[in-house]
C-alpha cells in the first residue's frame, strides 16, 4: 500500500515514520517530482528497500535498518515463537548485507542485537522498537548539536559548498552537514548554499535543492566539475560535507566527489568541514584504505531518467564512494564536539577510549 | 531535407561535410542514439546550429563558420549582385556572435573576409569554398601532426584521462586531444582512456565514449568527480584535454571540469597535455580573466532527456568553460611543435612573434 502526492505542498515530509506495523520510508528515487511512500512490512522489505536506495545517507540507513530489526523480530515471534531468535538470523544477515560503505548500518543493528541478548521482562518486540525509536531520536538530537557546533566556525563566510544529500532525507532529522548549514542560516551567517549536483544519483540536484527551497535557504545548483573554478572565483569560504564512515585515523570515507571536492579546496585555501555523528567512526577500520567502497552497475552512467546517454557496449567505473584523508578536513564535527585537524589520538579521545 | 540512420553501422561518419550548395552537419545533440544530418543552406541556419550546438567543439565551430561564409555570400550574390559584400554582414555577425568562448570562430571568420577583401579573378563565392575547405583541410593535418607530437610524450604511460569531446566531432576530422590519444593507441602507448562524462551536456559519454568505440580503444566511462580518486588510486600518467582558447601567457579555456582536473592532476603528480592548433590561441587576450566564459541556461542541469530532475525555482550557476592556468600545464602541443610548460615568452615564440 503506497500513498502518493504532488510535490507541490511539501510540509511535513518525514523519511522514515513507524507506522505501528510497517515501517514508511519517503522514496527517495522519486523526488523531486513526486512525494511517495512505501510500506514495508518485513525486514527484507527493508534491505531491499535500502540496496535499491529508497531511502539512503549513513545515519538514514542505520535508523531504518534498526526498525528492520523490529519487523524481523515480530515476524519470527509470529511464525517460529519456540525459537523465535535464531528464526530471525537470515533477516539480520540480510540488512546486514544491504549496502557496504556505511557504518552506521553495523553499529544500529548492534545495537538492537544488545537488546535482544538482554534478559527483558517484558515483550521484546516493544522493547526493540523502544531502542529503534531511541536510535531515531538521539540522531536527530546528535544532529542539532552539531548544526550548533558547526555553524560557529562558519562566522566569516558568506557563501559555503556542499555534496551529495545530508540533510532530513539522510538522517533522522535535520542533517549532518545540512544540519550545520540549516542552523548557520537561522543564525545569519551564510547567505547561499552551493549544491553540486552529486553524479551519478543526482542527490544534491534532486534531494539537497529540494530541502533547501523547502526551508528558504538560498541553493545554488552547479554540476559538480564547477566546484573548482567555483572556489577559484573566491567568495567561498568552506565545503561542508557528510561522511559514510571514518576511519580510526580520521580518513573520511563519503559519496564519490567528495574527494575532488577536498582537493580543490586544499589547492584555493578554503576549508573542509566534515559533519557526522560519533556512529559512523569506526575504530575497527585504521584508515582509508581499509574501507571497502561500493561500486554500482554502469546504468547510473549510461542511462538517464529512461534515455540512453553513452553508447552500448562502453565500459564503466561506477565507485560511489571515495575517501577524503584526514590531512584534508579542516574540522570533524561530531555531537561530541568538534575536532580540529583530526588523527588518530584526537579521534581515540572522543571515542572517549 | 534531413537525412537519419541507426548508429548501428557507425562507419564514415563525417560531422561536418559540403553537399555543393548547403553544409551537411552531423546532429551532435542526437547521439549516440541516431545519426541525423542537418542540411543548412544559409549562415543564419549555421549560425542557429552553432548556438545550438548540433556541432560544437572549437576547431569544428571555426569549419563550420567558414563554410557559413560561403553560405552568406552566395546568398548576398543572388539576391544583392549590385553590393553583395555590404549585404552580407548581417550574415557574418551572426556568425560572429553565434558562440562566445571559441576563438577559432572569429579567427576562421577572418580569413574568410581576406579573401573577400582580394581582388579575385574568378568567381567570389568559389574562392570563399576553396579557402573554407583549406581551412578544414589544414586542420585535419594539424590534429596529425599534433597525434604524433604528443603521442611522444606518453611512452611510460599506461591510462590516460581524458574530459569533453576533442575529436573527429569537434574537429575537421581525427581530433586534437582525442588525436594524440588515437595516434598513442596506435603505437601501443597506452592501453585503456578513462573518459569523464562531461556535465552537463555529457559529450564525455556521449561523444568521446562513442568515437573511442568505434576505433576499438577501450574506453571507461566515469562521472567528472570519480577523476581525483582515479588519479590517487594510480596507473593514469596524463590528462589529455583541448582548448577553446588559449591567452598569450598560456592560460588555457576549456570546457567546464577542465580547471578541477588540472587541479587534481597537479595534486597527484600527474602531467596535463592540452592538444590545440596555434589558431587557438589569441594573442590579443593577455591571460584567462580576460576570456569570456559562456554561461548557459538552467536546463541543462534542472532537465534531463525530458525529465525533471531538480526542483522547480533553483537557482543554476552553469559555466560552460573553465580557465586552467598556465603554471598548471604540462605540455601544450600545437600542430607547429610542443611547448613544455607554456607561458607568454614561449608562446610568442611559437607563434613567430
Amino acid at each position: 500500500m503506497n500513498e502518493t502526492r504532488d510535490t507541490a505542498s511539501p510540509d511535513a515530509v518525514r523519511a522514515i515514520r513507524w507506522a505501528g506495523d510497517a515501517l514508511v520510508l519517503l522514496d527517495q528515487r522519486q523526488l523531486p517530482g513526486r512525494i511517495e511512500y512505501l510500506h514495508l512490512a518485513t525486514a527484507g522489505e527493508v534491505a531491499g528497500a535500502i540496496r535499491d536506495m529508497v531511502v539512503r545517507g549513513a545515519p538514514a540507513i542505520g535508523i531504518a535498518a534498526a526498525y528492520g530489526v523490529v519487523l524481523a523480530a515480530a515476524r519470527a515471534r509470529r511464525e517460529s515463537p519456540a525459537d523465535w531468535k535464531s528464526a530471525m538470523a537470515g533477516d539480520l544477515r540480510l540488512l546486514m548485507d544491504s549496502r557496504p560503505t556505511a557504518v552506521n548500518l553495523g553499529w544500529a543493528i548492534r545495537r538492537m542485537q544488545a537488546v535482544l541478548n538482554c534478559p527483558g521482562s517484558g515483550d521484546p518486540v516493544a522493547d526493540l522498537l523502544g531502542e529503534a525509536e531511541r536510535i531515531h531520536r538521539e540522531d536527530i538530537e546528535a544532529n542539532r548539536e552539531m548544526g550548533r557546533l558547526g555553524a560557529a566556525y562558519l562566522s566569516n563566510s558568506r557563501a559555503v559548498i556542499t555534496h551529495c544529500n545530508t540533510g532530513s532525507l539522510a538522517t533522522g532529522g535535520y542533517g549532518t552537514a545540512l544540519g550545520v548549514i540549516r542552523s548557520a542560516w537561522a543564525g545569519g551567517l551564510i547567505d547561499r548554499v552551493y549544491v553540486s549536483e552529486t553524479r551519478p544519483w543526482l542527490q544534491g540536484s534532486r534531494l539537497t535543492a529540494w530541502e533547501l527551497l523547502q526551508d528558504g535557504i538560498p541553493a545554488v545548483l552547479m554540476a559538480d566539475s564547477a566546484a573548482a573554478s567555483l572556489m577559484h572565483a573566491g567568495g567561498v569560504g568552506w565545503v561542508i560535507i557528510g561522511a559514510d564512515r571514518i576511519a580510526a585515523n580520521g580518513d573520511v570515507a563519503n559519496k564519490i566527489g567528495s574527494y575532488s571536492h577536498a582537493v580543490s579546496a586544499r589547492h584555493h585555501g578554503l576549508r573542509l568541514m566534515v559533519v557526522a555523528p560519533v556512529s559512523t567512526i569506526d575504530p575497527d577500520t585504521p584508515g582509508g584504505v581499509d574501507i571497502e567502497i561500493e561500486r554500482r552497475g554502469p546504468g547510473e552512467l549510461v542511462e538517464f531518467t529512461g534515455g540512453r546517454i553513452a553508447p552500448m557496449g562502453v565500459e564503466v567505473h561506477n565507485p560511489v564512494f571515495d575517501i577524503v584523508p584526514a590531512e584534508l578536513v579542516s574540522v570533524l564535527v561530531t555531537e561530541r564536539g568538534a575536532v580540529e585537524a583530526p588523527d588518530a589520538v584526537k579521534i581515540r579521545s572522543l571515542l572517549g577510549r
